[in-house]
């Protein structure tokens, strides 16, 4: 099976983002790095996309990437835009009229008005527009999905999730341009910590219920003076399947390391999962005992299993939930070349709605948070 | 050292709440067990209280009972409420009236009014009045107290309290008397459980930051249609030394087995503890690793010191917990006999104060869960 | 129900052992402290004795309390022996010869023959002769027993027990007389960290499986230079039932606090469980879910309800265990005196026999550890 | 930087093998897979070799391969051996004498004889011969090794290393072919256990505290009748370096996934160490604290900084650790190809030496096991 082509933009040298990407598009195999346009300067961005082996498919800007790609005979089957945020909307937008399957990093973009145009875009061009919401291509969250799915809980009463850290704690390093920016308005738009992690965990709540927020409201705090967005939020939320949410998202937690986790309990059991022990997922079916489901058992759902890689009772990690999205959407892309429908178990992939949904919820939170909690509407308006 | 005489109002044969007290009152052979109105029904408490040793002092009414024990000339040194929660008020008014100290169970009253008038009787005969916030007796929960009260954490910035558990999930079990009652406002009165167990979070938060809740916003639902009070509530708050809380509370989590624990966030740490595994304590100075306190171990506080029983690495539980609210009562009865001051790292034991700040945060959930989480004064009119 | 009348030796001010004792056997409410030799020095025993409420049953000498009592018309029911480890055996054998029952700390004796006495005195002379292997008393560990006594988990074929801990670790502390004498032949005999922990698991393997241990090899060593007896051992051994033994006990494990702990692993299923967290217990069925097992839930078995004393999900610690050794024994003791059978839940007390067995597995230990790992008979000469 | 190349003897379609090592050579991109002699079926494994892209350079058989890349301008950089263990020997000393650097699968041999001739092999080619004790790559195993390393626990006492798992616990499955070749001695030689999983364990032990075993005594045992060789075994030994060893494996522990651990202790502290969770390092410096050692946090050492990939908080898993095995590869042939000393954190990979010193081991445990736990010598003769 000829390896796909794969593009990126961003992730010049030194970037965290450029490796992590390149790890998990590559991990499986099903992906070659053929072309990049990695810095926005342009010599830099050539040089060290040659550097990677790109060759003369290492371009200057996106610009040039996307003329380039046109061009060629056999040009990338799939770009992944990892630039600063600001930027995605225009690049994704030229990328999927360009006829170009794109997966974009979060967020997808920086209003909904945006996002809107994102989503019809997508549906009117018929590419593929993926966004890294990568923590839900663990194993076992996908089976959390299967078993929902499949009426394991029954109906959904509640969901709880967390992404709550302590790496932004210390008031000292507050005014350090690299932690600083993140509270600043200017820079990182209306929201901060739920911007950047909560939407994570809200995304999961979603993901794994197969619900859409509709309402919420938001507590959003800053702990330290000198910050403008939040560092700490308590959301509740509301979702059209009936159920009821809580999502808390902190970045002054001292003492936790990552702290994304969700619990989700229905009418005939409960189910809690943490991203720092990602292997286990504890279940408990009404009136039965606590039950500790290990990733790589033997009967999962398909869904676990097709995003399973080593034998039960040994750890896997980060590097393969992300590249499990890779693989999902070398499986669409290659359903769409052999006409056949795609495996259903791969057709997991967060996809434009999923970006839109969340900026909606972004601007949701810090409405309600400014307005003392009010209610507000979660749902762009193009799907009220 | 004599023992102190206790006795006890409520506990009659077959409930689970008297041999509770009598346990914890006379683990540490503090208090000696001499005189009880422990049931409703006269011949049955007067019967159940001599087969327990109780003589001539078993009561048949708790009416009798204070007449009795005021006609002996060595009467009662504490009693213990533990009937009916809409009889808590009364006989604890009335027992403070007539001169003697009480611990009442929780809810101290059912209105803030009742609970303003027994702060009020309280301070006026100078009777102590305490209410059974048991899982404050806990050594590591003395010990957060304590490191927090000499600044080891810096400002306190945030709290995270949760006491969420699965226990009335069963949609089949809500007609059950034994559960419906909980969530009938006729009995229960505005709140389900936020009141049952919330409170007791709530309480903590207060108690481990020395800080008092000043206002509130929750979200309360009925995951189960025929409930009208909640089975679950989150509670946004705030404190009068700044710290922003949180606060889950759930009788509906599958999955989980009683669910109290609680999160400390300050300028320079965070503690994190729960009443499950209630002998670490886990602690994470701002910039260091993540330790494990362990109860039992050198150098803690006196107050850990003093409600620590056995030495590092056993199990200590809930009953110890208890006890040490009647260790704290023995030892603040006999300094009062004593004419002396109390060791101050027995002064913890919750009081009506406590009581009456509950029953006002009960309310103001109440409300502002009715009122789509406005945000409401949790303080009793008195201490605003 | 009149409380049965309870006798201490040793335990006197200042000790650790006399309290938790005096906690247990109270606890329940079960026994009265009514008499006690507490000291080997007369006048502070008898001082002590009636501060903590003896009267002229304060006694100078275990001899003058063994007269004293025998005198008395209604003498205690039961004497707990707690005095230096070589005076068990003359005071037990004197107290059982006079007619009482009796519960005595561990070792029973010094040596194998005097263990063999004092099971040929408790029969003759029909006694209760109890030795205190506290950690059986725990709920989970008689709800094992239990399992395995009704075939939960088939055909036991391996037992892995550990004792280990680091509380002797520190070199410069060796010298210390509070722990120095614990590896001094002359004061604590031929084992250290075996006969003062290992046993404990040694017995606990026994007491869960119903099977006695036939012969073992050890690996016994001395980590720090100034020891002749071991800080550290691991013993291999067999069962008469067919299971195979591995125990590892240490005193120089830095990082452990206390480290009892047992798995069992039988053709149908495994069980795990760790005093640190005893309210919950890991079984395995072959070929299902790893599940939790909690202290306290409905349904477990009698040995289990008997002794849990709280609602599931509350912590139960070491004191409960303790007192419930001496329910036990209040229930052996009311069982003869009212000519009726013991509850078998009750009847799980260690006794002689295993004081015995115990010390012959620590002869054994000693001697396999001299002679490179030999493997000894570890069972008493009157039981071979 | 130009990919080295890769080439795969074994690993055939429908192995688990061959896979993992195409993910742990490709990960980082440091290799490609360029050559292969997949299977011994020769049109099978050129088919296949073909289908993953080999081309031409897919071979019949591994003496086709030997033979055509040595007739290559520009041969494989490394070969992996994942064939039968029987073949081991003969494929590896091929290779080394043909001029290849290699990877070989454990056990690196049959016999302690052709071990040592491997060693002298890989010693006067000057080749690289590596061993695959793949679990050594983990960060926090390196970090353990830098931690004794460097003195921060002293002198080393103790090693107590474990590998217990229930997989073969079911004796309804023991005449499985998949299952029942292990305990063969005709197809496994004269150990299943130890030799499978418990050599990892004893890896691991060297592999962190720098020393070499010395000698053993091991018991071991087959708890399902049919089986001859060993599925649970203890092991004590003794290290070059003072160290004092204690090894648990089994397959028939249910309840277990995997059950690799190490806990190290030493004049000055203790660590512990689990596979199932390898990203948290337990420590307590003597007289402290336990404290949690996180993979990925600031200020590790070289060795644990060099294999972290992703941030702090972040799960890593197995197949990380295997990458990190052929990342050190990568850079040992890189420092050769480039005249220049090799990175000090990356000249970590298991080599012949570790080979023949674990085949030394397994046949002294076998010894040992028959002879009643007779301690033997554990060196190779070559190493005495």
């Amino acid at each position: 099976m000829r390896k796909l082509q794969w593009g990126m933009i961003g992730g010049g040298e030194g970037s965290q983002i450029g490796p992590a990407h390149r790890l998990g598009a590559g991990l499986d195999g099903l992906f070659e790095f053929t072309a990049g346009a990695l810095d926005h300067r342009p010599e830099e961005g050539i040089g060290y996309g040659r550097s990677l082996g790109l060759g003369d498919r290492a371009y200057g800007s996106w610009q040039d990437m996307l003329a380039g790609e046109k061009a060629q005979d056999n040009p990338i089957d799939l770009v992944t835009v990892a630039t600063p945020n600001s930027t995605h909307f225009e690049i994704t937008k030229a990328f999927l009229e360009g006829g170009f399957h794109v997966l974009c990093e979060k967020p997808m973009t920086m209003t909904v008005e945006e996002g809107e145009e994102i989503v019809k875009i997508a549906r009117t061009t018929g590419k593929i527009c993926a966004v890294n919401y990568g923590y839900s291509g663990y194993s076992l969250v996908r089976h959390m999905k299967a078993m929902i799915a499949r009426g394991d809980l029954g109906k959904i009463r509640l969901v709880n999730a967390e992404f709550a850290h302590g790496h932004h704690a210390d008031a000292a390093d507050a005014e350090n341009p690299r932690v600083r920016w993140r509270y600043d308005p200017a820079q990182a738009g209306v929201s901060a910590q739920f911007a950047d992690c909560g939407i994570h965990a809200l995304h999961m709540a979603s993901f794994v219920t197969g619900q859409d927020v509709t309402k919420l409201s938001a507590d959003t705090v800053s702990c330290i003076d000198v910050r403008v967005l939040e560092d700490d939020a308590m959301v509740n939320f509301r979702m059209d399947g009936g159920a009821v949410g809580r999502l808390w998202t902190s970045s002054i937690a001292i003492g936790r390391q990552h702290g994304l986790g969700i619990q989700v309990f229905g009418e005939k059991g409960g189910l809690r999962w943490s991203q720092e022990h990602p292997n286990q997922l504890y279940y408990m079916p009404l009136g039965e005992r606590l039950q500790i489901i290990e990733r790589g058992e033997a009967n999962l759902s398909p869904e676990a299993d097709r995003t399973s890689r080593v034998t039960i009772g040994h750890a896997e990690g980060m590097p393969l939930a992300f590249a499990n999205i890779y693989a999902d959407l070398a499986e669409a892309i290659r359903a769409r070349k052999e006409n056949r429908s795609i495996d259903p178990a791969a057709d997991l992939y967060p996809r434009a709605e999923d970006g839109l949904r969340s900026m909606a919820a972004v601007f949701a939170v810090a409405q309600s948070g400014k307005e003392d909690g009010l209610w507000c509407d979660a749902r762009p308006p193009m799907f009220r």
